[in-house]
């Protein structure tokens, strides 16, 4: 098969589309023929040797993908070879095919297209894992999310809303925060000229951060009473001071978690997460409540371009078509 | 009545037993004739000046009482005249009468103590509320209580071992360790002689914490997978460093919390508190699974000795006897 090999760590152009060996299925594992994958930044990471695949994992590039299964691997249940699915990779995204465990399949929702699917995996176990399997989000609740216009982001406000709570947003541009604002943010905060914790005076039960050590002396001021602060990302820095007077007066939490390095089965594993979301989210999807937010729908030949596009500051995911 | 008064901030003479007025019963309240009264460390902080009662709360010390129901207040059921109770108290229990809402009230256990029972309002809501309700302990967990010769870690050992956890705890002294490990302590780590890090190579799930910044760093790297820290104190420092990329490896929490400013009803509230610990945890104190440990009793007109002994490291709780 083709997929995006690197010829060393460094510029979006040092991915190539070129031959490489087909992937065999484990136990519990299926053979997807990928229609699409699309771009995380831990793709861009990982591309200048910054964000080394976790153990066992495929060394090509991309964290979820949508298709058709082709083939199934010993002990896998309740899956057939043509299902329409989307799925969560621990990596081997950008390319013809992929194995990948059937607890990490999710199926495509009756009307979705399969190519703007493949959008949906890592935001979608991203926020459900956080926002609502750790966090315990519903109705009533105020959720500020950082870095509103991105992939996660833009999924996020969907869930929040779908489930009831008051959300505020931040971004950068009034561009973002229109289209936030169009997904159903309720309170849009441009951090270049508002403090968010001053545009949130009654504080938020949950803040999805990705800004780590730089806003968190501002997040813990911006939670309300036994609010709850999520960091999923450290674009502003890895250490930052903690003023435990401030978060004990909240009865505050700080938490942080990632999604790539959670076991494949067991306790907080993508499996559970992947199961949870089946139950929960996917009927949502079903509906048209939360859906895929596609900024950009190119060729994986081009996968530089898609590399480029999210760094430019994409609203929403970039999708890489192989079909 | 009669109540232990401040002739000015200060040492633990400026303490004297005088009389003041009466208490009253608001709606919902109920009066308690005091048998007895224990000392907290906030109280050491409050004779000083540096911890004033929150709004409405007497201006008298003590956190906790037990004694007999004397009058009930409009609005209460299920309690009446002659009960033989114990009281989580905002303030006001180094007197001869308070008066609690009938919502802290916990029933004394058919064979305790009745002045005994005096040393268990405190440490029970803070070990309930933030080990079992917020941290979800349970068994096959591994459990680390730093000052596990205080009155917190000392009941807080028996509702581990209770619950079937595996309890680890630092002391800093032999003594206070032969003292844990006849409650049940698993793990006796002396942290002037090891680094409690070192000493749990498998990490802990809940950490129960009253240094805040001093353990900050360690206390992450001593979490197990999906680990808590919950800090209720903090003797070594407000402001500590906290690296998001240590805890988001270990999908970690950090958590802080008081009792003394929760709300009396309502979300996180002590009549929650309380009112879960009626049903799990008292159980556990008839069984005699979990009961006082009582450093030292003497009579209230000594209070000035009783937080002497306190802040010279007493074992367990120092009872003030009223009665």
């Amino acid at each position: 098969m083709h997929a995006i090999t690197l010829t060393e760590f460094g510029s979006p152009d040092v991915m190539q589309w070129t031959e490489v060996p087909d992937p065999r299925p484990a136990h519990g594992e299926v053979i997807v023929d990928v229609a699409a994958t699309a771009v995380n930044r831990a793709d861009l990471m990982q591309r200048q040797g910054f964000y080394p695949p976790p153990p066992g994992a495929s060394d090509i590039l991309g964290l979820e993908c949508s298709g058709i299964i082709a083939e199934l691997g010993d002990g896998v249940h309740g899956w057939k070879v043509g299902d329409r699915v989307c799925a969560l990779l621990a990596g081997g995204g950008y390319a013809e095919q992929v194995a990948v465990p059937s607890t990490q399949l999710l199926p495509i929702p009756g009307a979705l297209d399969l190519h703007a699917a493949a959008a949906l995996p890592e935001v979608a176990s991203t926020v459900w894992s956080n926002l609502v399997m750790y966090g315990g989000m519903r109705s009533g609740q105020t959720v500020l999310l950082h870095g509103g216009g991105s992939g996660i982001g833009t999924h996020a406000i969907q869930v929040a809303k779908a489930l009831g709570a008051t959300v505020a947003v931040t971004a950068g541009s009034q561009s973002k925060l229109d289209f936030c604002g169009s997904l159903g943010a309720d309170i849009l905060i441009n951090y270049k000229e508002q403090d968010f914790v001053e545009a949130l005076p009654g504080g938020a039960d949950l803040i999805l951060d990705n800004m780590g050590a730089k806003y968190l002396e501002r997040n813990v001021n911006a939670l309300a009473m036994d609010g709850t602060l999520i960091t999923i990302g450290m674009q502003g820095g890895v250490k930052g001071e903690l003023d435990f007077g401030a978060l004990l007066a909240k009865r505050g939490t700080v938490h942080a978690a990632g999604l790539r390095g959670r076991p494949v089965t067991g306790r907080s594993s993508k499996a559970d997460i992947v199961a949870d979301m089946t139950t929960r989210l996917w009927p949502m999807i079903e509906e048209g409540r939360v859906g895929p937010v596609v900024h950009a729908e190119i060729p994986i030949t081009d996968a530089a371009e898609g590399h480029r596009l999210l760094d430019a500051d994409a609203i929403g995911k970039v999708v890489l078509r192989v079909t």
